[in-house]
């Protein structure tokens, strides 16, 4: 079996750990790994799973060899950087969303749009955490009967905005149960205007603010999914909403569809498809919640239930590892796909 | 001006408490405060507003000569002990579910339906918490064109579920901080088959499950939300979700109107209506959040914005004080209505 040489581009962040986990976990045919970082992070050594990597910096010269690199250094690095990967022959899996909506560029969450990966042009974006999670939920519904419309309210954990994130919802929790003052910096975006505290509290926005009072966020899941799911006229709104959660994202959605999906079958075909796992108990208080989806890779449905405020709706609670499916996860299965497919 | 013999009965629990405070704040017209709790707290002494008060025990005969009774003890308390007051003449604002859906009992937000006080027979509910600020947040844009159809998501802070469970959640989030063992009790609520962890989680769970699918929660928002409106056809559904935030409720709110309201609009009519306030300014990241909203007895509104995916619609974030404006103070704004209407 052929071995490929990986660089993995933002070693250093939550994303760029989890791309090293999660490789290893799935045998991913590795014969050589880089760690890539900015020149800060470059020199340093790290640990994963027992082997010691010592940080590059990520320069254009670095990805010569490079069969697979994954980016997870944000918009500005894959700006500047997978389009020279690229020129080398490397095959770019880009986590930032700097290029998911050129039509050009593939947008692949593999469950559900895995032929879009060919006519590649060497770099493929991941979606963004929140749409993979919401895709994967609505595509085996999809197939059931045509949605008509989406209505998904998102409860995002900080994970989403990175260590410091995480990190400051613990430091805030502390101060508040101890009664002192503490700082805000992270949320809703470090360097915004104005910072809110996350702790104990909801911050109805992630990423900046549209002219049309949408947030990026909430736009990256309406036209992402519409991507995605090849349904360019699909009509979906969004709220997107920042918890006090370190990691897993949850989402509450509404589905109306173009004729009759049970409950029943709407369960039936969730658990058949690929990457998800129902858990819809309610005699036994079994529901997909966070705290019991993190650090794992499918993406969990539960509380299935008929919209009786149309002719054939359905709600139901979608909750994932944003980190994991909603990230790196997801990438490697893209390289998987890609291998597979014998597009490299 | 007439003053009232008032009791409280659930003095000693969290809307009790709010209860006494909000009666001082609106300078209600009291002769007499008796507060009533159950026979293990009676003649204990708690200090309300730098004054003591005895705790009696809440039987029938405790309504003798009492005026008005604000009941917040749950729904067996209330079916107890109501039908005794009102037969000695006392009027009952009821804060339990036990009657509100019962077609002779008004159930009242005087915002949006005052005049449902009207004929009352002794009895009056006062609606769960996340029904009372939705539709005083419809109510305005109702009044703009008249309303299609409501997608609520909420985000319900632990103080609804109790002192303890607000005490279980700091507890929890102290003891993950510190990579301790913790207790699970309260959460989806006291003495269930399952308890869940709240801290930095989410449990999809409010109340007990219904055959349906939903729960109790959420068929309280779609059932109370029409009553109260006056729209029994009302096309409304809703998923509750327990996030791990002391006090204060929001919710994620999809309105589809039959004609055009835009968010100017809709900005307009919320900021002119009773107890509201409109906290919507992208520009300056300013939207309401729990911790800004608690401790306060309007509704607040925010992320107010025109929803693409239908012909005629808007997504808004409502936020407000549980205990406050979705308990306490409504209850007692019912009783200056019934004063108003010389109802009394």
């Amino acid at each position: 079996m052929k071995k490929y040489n990986v660089a993995i581009v933002g070693a250093t962040g939550m994303v760029g750990e989890a791309l090293t986990q999660v490789l290893e976990e799935r045998n991913f045919p590795i014969n050589n790994l880089k760690m890539l970082a900015s020149a800060r992070s470059a020199n340093t050594v790290m640990e994963f799973g027992g082997k010691e990597y010592r940080i590059e910096e990520a320069e254009p010269g670095a990805f010569e060899g490079v069969d697979f690199a994954f980016f997870s250094a944000g918009g500005d690095v894959s700006k500047e950087l997978a389009p020279e990967a690229v020129k080398r022959g490397t095959i770019v899996v880009d986590n930032s969303s700097a290029f998911r909506m050129e039509p050009e560029i593939p947008l692949v969450v593999p469950e559900v749009n895995p032929q879009d990966v060919e006519g590649h042009k060497g770099l493929i974006s991941n979606p963004n955490c929140s749409t993979i999670q919401l895709v994967v939920a609505l595509q085996p519904l999809h197939q059931l009967s045509p949605m008509k419309r989406v209505v998904v309210s998102t409860y995002q954990s900080v994970s989403g905005a990175g260590k410091e994130a995480v990190d400051e919802l613990l430091d805030q929790s502390q101060a508040i149960i101890d009664g002192k003052e503490f700082e805000k910096n992270m949320i809703p975006h470090k360097g915004a205007k104005r910072n809110h505290q996350i702790a104990f509290n909801m911050v109805p926005q992630l990423d900046v603010f549209q002219d049309n009072g949408y947030t990026k966020e909430e736009m990256k899941i309406i036209k992402e999914t519409q991507k995605i799911m090849g349904l360019p006229q699909l009509k979906i709104t969004s709220t997107t909403v920042r918890v006090p959660v370190t990691l897993g994202h949850s989402e509450s959605v509404n589905i109306e569809f173009q004729g009759e999906v049970t409950p029943q079958e709407a369960r039936k075909a969730l658990e058949n498809f690929p990457g998800i796992i129902v858990i819809d108990d309610p005699d036994e208080l079994l529901y997909p919640m966070p705290v019991d989806c993190a650090h794992k890779d499918e993406v969990f449905v539960g509380r299935i239930r008929r919209d009786e405020s149309v002719d054939y709706g359905l709600n139901i609670w979608v909750v994932s590892d944003n980190i994991r499916k909603g990230a790196a996860t997801n990438s490697i299965q893209i390289a998987e796909c890609i291998i597979e497919k014998g597009l490299c």
